[in-house]
């Protein structure tokens, strides 16, 4: 392929006029601009973009760090994500970190290098002071509660979505609760823990720690909570589960192994997936593609750190 | 930000002494390195990558053309892809295309303006003669059979595999089978609308358009199955199901309306995903993880074309 100097010579005009006709310049006379013109029709020049972002500063990529690519819960913001990016032109860089702290410097550091335009943390696993030390090279938006950081943010309040789902199921008679999370670091999971520790010391009540089940994010992870459960003297009388799908197979092993649900096991499931409609799983609706929609704007209109709180919706099925 | 003329400057050194400074060149001496490392350090000077990849002519990105991010099947492509993609120090730009043909073409387009290094297309909508005329840009790696094509492919032979269903459908007395796809264009669908075809006329049974279900992606599509199943005088006594998920939400719905699997609906599915292992459903299992990583080798070992064919495998539960 041709590079510029090559087509200069084509063409026999200077590397210069070359690059005002590239550029749509002005004061190119019209002999000079048809003989670029032919000189990289023969030689099927293509602009090299990397050129022209460097010009302009801008890729019209934006990052976004996940965990895992194929999860429901990410899957759903990256397809909020994704949407909007397609409607306004941006394409997404993925990096997939398997809550890796290093692949999450990876992405700052392209950040930093002005390969993506913004970030966009779905998931965030290195400490706030580190990812603050990027934000003087783009703008990085989170999924979490930032509202103290120079770090746009959408996101749900987990600590009060998860008391909403303890008070719900106590006033349906339940003291005996038990919960699952996906894993037990991740600031998500601390809100809710705190909100369990919270709630036990308000109705009164032991903190069990058979009661939490951890690792718990896809639909087979819902065996082993029902094996253990099988296993307990006293097992709790309602859990709230990570998510619609861990419920989804929650609830099929209660089939299987004839636990009634809600009476013997109650079961209170987030985000409100196409699975809990059909399986009739109660459930708090997390408005995750919403969500991703406004990461995404957030992102590239970034003159302003904005943080913007989303709420959850109780929807009550049969399994409560 | 200074620029590397400014650093220059700063040194008191030339623009190509700063420039063998940052490729690591030899030949330059120690005072002049350390000025100009002193004045990076001074101006917080930071690389714009793109200006590295114009030199090197490479991004270590690499495209990756999907219809839908979220959607199990396509997941576990993408997971196969992301995985492989770390360790070889790739990262992956996404391309959602929603089936639109544009998109596709704004991926291609990527190619070759040398944004992405390779391009990786997991489902295509527009023709190969389309496709083929990006070759020249980069290389391109399909996932179908393209042995005829310039283009590398990783692919199971869905005619061969949707023959191998019916077949086993057949051996198990089954006459009157139905089957669900996800969309009635595309080259897998019609692999396997051409076995259905050819498997009627070996048994001499006649085409019934009322078996054939199209839109099935989701969970939730079961329900429309087995609702459009309840109305016929004559439903099928078999279904070959697009995925397991799909499968899954029919063999709730079938529980819900006491229809009894498989004596009286016989359900088999493909993928072999974690949802078919806990509800017990019969599936031939698609090697998609596999496929993902075969893939992504071949987008950045492209010296030679190659064609990977991986083979389907039937898992014999309960379904059928």
């Amino acid at each position: 392929m041709a590079n510029i100097k090559e087509l200069a010579r084509m063409a026999g005009v200077s590397v210069a006029t070359v690059s005002r006709v590239l550029n749509n310049h002005p004061y190119v006379s019209e002999n000079k601009r048809n003989a670029v013109e032919q000189a990289m029709k023969a030689s099927n020049y293509q602009r090299n973009l990397n050129a022209v972002h460097l010009s302009k500063g801008k890729t019209m990529l934006i990052g976004v760090i996940v965990p895992f690519v194929n999860h429901p819960y990410f899957g759903l913001l990256v397809e909020g994500i994704a949407n909007e990016a397609v409607k306004n032109n941006y394409k997404l860089v993925l990096f997939q970190t398997n809550y890796e702290e290093t692949r999450e410097i990876e992405a700052l550091e392209m950040l930093k290098h002005k390969q993506i335009d913004a970030l966009i943390i779905c998931s965030r696993n290195s400490p706030f002071s580190v990812v603050d030390d990027y934000t003087k090279y783009g703008p990085i938006t989170l999924c979490e509660d930032s509202r103290e950081k120079n770090m746009s943010s959408t996101f749900v309040d987990h600590y009060k979505s998860f008391s909403q789902a303890l008070n719900y199921l106590h006033s349906k008679g339940h003291k005996k609760i038990g919960y699952c999370l996906a894993r037990n670091s991740g600031s998500n999971s601390r809100y809710r823990e705190k909100a369990y520790e919270d709630f036990l010391k308000k109705i009164n009540e032991p903190f069990v720690p058979d009661y939490v089940f951890y690792d718990c994010l896809y639909f087979e992870d819902g065996q082993t909570v029902i094996q253990r459960l099988i296993g307990m003297h006293s097992p709790p009388t309602a859990l709230i589960v990570t998510n619609d799908q861990v419920a989804a197979g929650i609830l099929v092993c209660c089939t299987e192994e004839d636990i009634s649900v809600p009476d013997q096991l109650a079961i209170l499931s987030f985000d409100n997936q196409p699975i809990a409609q059909v399986m009739n799983i109660t459930t708090l609706e997390i408005p995750l593609v919403e969500i991703g929609k406004n990461l995404l704007l957030q992102a590239i209109n970034h003159r302003q750190v904005h943080h913007d709180e989303l709420f959850v919706k109780m929807i009550e099925r049969k399994t409560v």
